[in-house]
């Protein structure tokens, strides 16, 4: 019989005991040890989970620790880095939240450095594990979209403003992931236009312009200044288009047997035509998405199998976000991506 | 009592019945003649208004006559300079579809031509007269939204794909005409980024972002290319924010008592916080804005008033659709308005 | 070549013109007639339609006419009676308009009366002919929703409060055609519950449940006096159920693969367990159904053929109607429909 | 300082830890006792609340013990009667859940034996306590909607379909419970017709007609077998009319300024004219009802009060449902209340 993964969670703030619930369910894992600075936040961990061994403040904890196989990483985006680069020193997997660092070239040491020692790195881009997008991306492999050519990603609610971070930074990491792994191509430059709100703050609306190769556009708003919250993606075939509401309690996916063609007329053969046909909505399974990206984790350190959001993934993301602070900084300038 | 107004309408396409039957409705108004190439439009128009005098294939015919006070014009874009200059020339005022030109040298040379005679010109962008829009005007007027941040406006549905012009010169002389008028400044730049589909045509999505002063930004998106229609702006103020449907029968306008100001927190004194209050929906009168328009046109003549989408305001909207050609030439590069 | 049917309209209230304008575009139909009390609007029709030759008051100039071969009735109720025996004494075929008569003796012994002249009779019952009623009945048909269970009907909105006839006079007629038409058996008996609203006048609201064979039951809900405007029908079978929503501009009828069978499970034999599958969202095509009322009736007379809504169907209506009527008397006991 | 109050609960299926878990919450309490048949629930709850002393499979430990003070029944309806005597004959506070009983009598001798022993008993009528239910009695209770015509609810879904009892016992106490609230007046009489599906199981779909004084008309519409869920109330005043939708994630309150009066033309002097004006939607507060429903039990016996759904109210529930039953054995005929 296989022996337990045994993990180790540092961070216990918004998401932290939502990755601890999870885990704690996989029969295949022990949680052994979490680590915050909070007391309260070790306390009330320590009361619902009796079983967990270790309850530190210092991370190195858990990396010193010789009982724990893998460490995930649920702390503020400045610290990412570093405590994924220690936890792989130490011969720990991780899985670290989104985004992954704050610059390309951090998270390409962090690469390097899972490479080299052969520990799995994954980059928890939840989005990716939940149904409705898993099902969209089955549905563009088969063919049922036809060609792609746009996917157009809404993203807005009132609030919460942050102070550290600009709208991108906190919410666009989860329509960059998508987007990427519906494309499956590597994106070819962005333009990204804010609007600061208050006027000293961080950008709190912004508009983002991406282009892939084979003349796929991606457009994305952002937005913690809006009076309605949406959650909605429009994503563009030749042969078919679908609407993906993630808010929707019952309709999320609504497939458009639309498409566009040609048109066969002599007298004017350039003027391409439209035609409607029937919607269908798929029944989506109801899995949290997170029961997902855990079980996926443990199994990608089991089987040795690179993650479906892997470091790589995860330094794609990063790379549109470093772009568009540069976008931003030059005014909605196109910025390539390397 | 009053003369009444003789009106000629030249274009009896898809838009020019409706101006001829909203003139036909005036008590103030004689439509007189009426001009198209096309014999069954004539006749068609002929039954139905048999009234009409003057039924001819050349707009000529309309200019020379001493019997018209004013001209309506509805043909396609690339005519309207050649004809509404002819019309001021021989003394008529005019009222012309948007846009008003396919240059700003043309607009501003028939803001010339109209200026030097006396004669009214007037454009018909039809949005800002209908009862949504003049509302959302008035709550900006009266400071009900505190200072404005952001327009964001989309229009897209599936088709009609057009071959002569893009979905820019389609569709955004609507979004450009109404932001105009809400903001009440001039724009000082716009980007714009598209997506040609099929391929070898003409755009057939936009992505369109516009500074004005005083920071604040407007964005648009027109599509022919989305399986859902939506007709949607979002307006942003400090203290209230709007989102104005267009399509919705019975809530096209809902006013979000929702504001963000700057936290009086010592602790964290930059953190923006917002509040999130009571919704309301204004009963909106459900009169057709082109009556609005015809009646303004007539108003203006009468009273010798500048009206209020003169060809200073389709000039407005022709700057940034030529701007909008530029930024698209150039892939998405910000093109400033003179 | 066939020579076309000569058709007077009888009523140009708020129907009588667009039963005018559908019969006006059938080629083989030629609008001869029409009589109404006011000379405004016999004015009005001439002006839109010159080609009509006879302009009445009195509705015995059409049936003395030896021009005219049908009559359409477009008058209030209390006439239908009267009118419509007269045109078929003089050999005219009727389209009446709905509900028939204001009895069901009246609508027996007009059925008599043009089954005994062998003229057609039809009641202008329109959303029989409406695409998305021909697409239920059509999956009815076809099985698509298994064994029948329930159709529950919602007809409501703000006024146009009547002082004549109650809201099941005014709304429900709709509901009992449809529903007769989906179910396709004669309905056993009827209660209601009705509120009138204010308190000295007709009903304003009213629950309408009505038996039919094979336990099928149906509900209708109708109403003059609610803040929201509905106009839906659910209809339940064992294998699927169909939403019917009439406002919605894209999603007419939502098609919910979702059933309900006897468990399995020997534990519990009894215990129904439900199955949630996909939605479909059939395209359906946007045509007016009163034009395929007009072509119906038609191409009823010209090839004798009994109409989908003969005069046996609208009785059934008026049997429920003054079902109703005893019903709402007693104060919502169940009343046998014979 | 106040001793805190002692409470156990009976039973840990559905409900029971949610009551749990919400009294665990209150400062003023502690949850002292839990008592289920299923040694895995009371496992389960032992590691979630280690702090609770008393984990027993036989309520009449609970009884029994002095370290007691109230008890919460959260068991299936047929054991209510006989748990709740038991609780009170013990000499403790009890909350129940709903419906209070499976009879009128049963009902009756709860009250009676409460009364006698001076003790405080609850039914848990959860949703008398949620916000949106509150306003909408507030707004009742200030005049905002004039004078009160008619309640029509709607609570339907696909399943859980359940063999011990029909869909009117198992949904219907919750309309029942609101409406008697909202309305302040007790029930005259009851109708209720059902569907049986399958067909030889309880009922799964019902419409009931009540009819309160004052000309009050409520409607119920309850159904497991609906393929879209629909948790929705409609409120008409004279005044204004309010739509209540719970599900809606931010508009579960609409008021409508709409209104009815009699004409003054007096032309037509009882032709009522209908008036419709600007909407409303009052920010709600989102707290947990249930939260709310244990403050209050915990209030009403510290302070002595008769709690706002006492066992008078849960009486009055009881009643209509026992009135369902046979108005349903005798198909639809109308029950009185008394």
């Amino acid at each position: 019989m296989k022996r337990k993964l045994r993990v180790g969670v540092i961070g216990l703030g918004y998401w932290g005991p939502n990755l601890v619930r999870n885990f704690y369910k996989l029969p295949e894992v022990e949680v052994t040890a979490v680590a915050d600075l909070s007391k309260e936040s070790l306390e009330k961990i320590a009361q619902d989970y009796p079983s967990i061994k270790i309850l530190t403040k210092k991370p190195s904890d858990i990396f010193k620790s010789k009982e724990i196989d893998a460490v995930v990483i649920a702390t503020p985006v400045h610290t990412h880095f570093k405590l994924t680069h220690e936890a792989l020193a130490a011969g720990k997997h991780v899985l670290v939240e989104k985004p992954m660092t704050r610059t390309v070239s951090e998270a390409e040491r962090l690469i390097e450095t899972a490479s080299k020692k052969n520990l799995i790195l994954m980059v928890d881009h939840t989005f990716v594990y939940s149904p409705p997008v898993k099902k969209i991306k089955e549905l563009i492999e088969k063919g049922s979209l036809g060609r792609l050519h746009y996917i157009d990603s809404t993203r807005i609610n009132l609030g919460l403003f942050q102070s550290d971070i600009n709208v991108i930074w906190d919410l666009a990491p989860h329509d960059f992931s998508i987007i990427n792994y519906l494309v499956g191509r590597k994106p070819q430059s962005l333009a990204a236009y804010g609007i600061k709100h208050p006027v000293d703050t961080k950008e709190a609306v912004a508009y983002l312009t991406i282009k892939y190769p084979n003349n796929i556009l991606a457009h994305v708003n952002v937005s913690w200044f809006s009076p309605v919250k949406l959650r909605t993606m429009l994503i563009g075939g030749n042969k078919r288009m679908v609407v993906y509401d993630h808010i929707h309690p019952s309709e999320k996916i609504k497939i458009y047997d639309h498409g566009v063609k040609i048109s066969n007329n002599k007298a004017d053969p350039f003027n391409p035509v439209y035609r409607a046909g029937d919607i269908s909505i798929p029944k989506i399974e109801s899995g949290e998405a997170l029961a997902e990206v855990c079980r996926h984790f443990v199994e990608s350190i089991f089987n040795k199998k690179i993650p479906l959001t892997s470091g790589v993934e995860g330094l794609g993301v990063v790379k549109l976000l470093e772009a568009s602070d540069r976008s931003l900084e030059s005014n909605g300038v196109e910025v390539e991506i390397i």
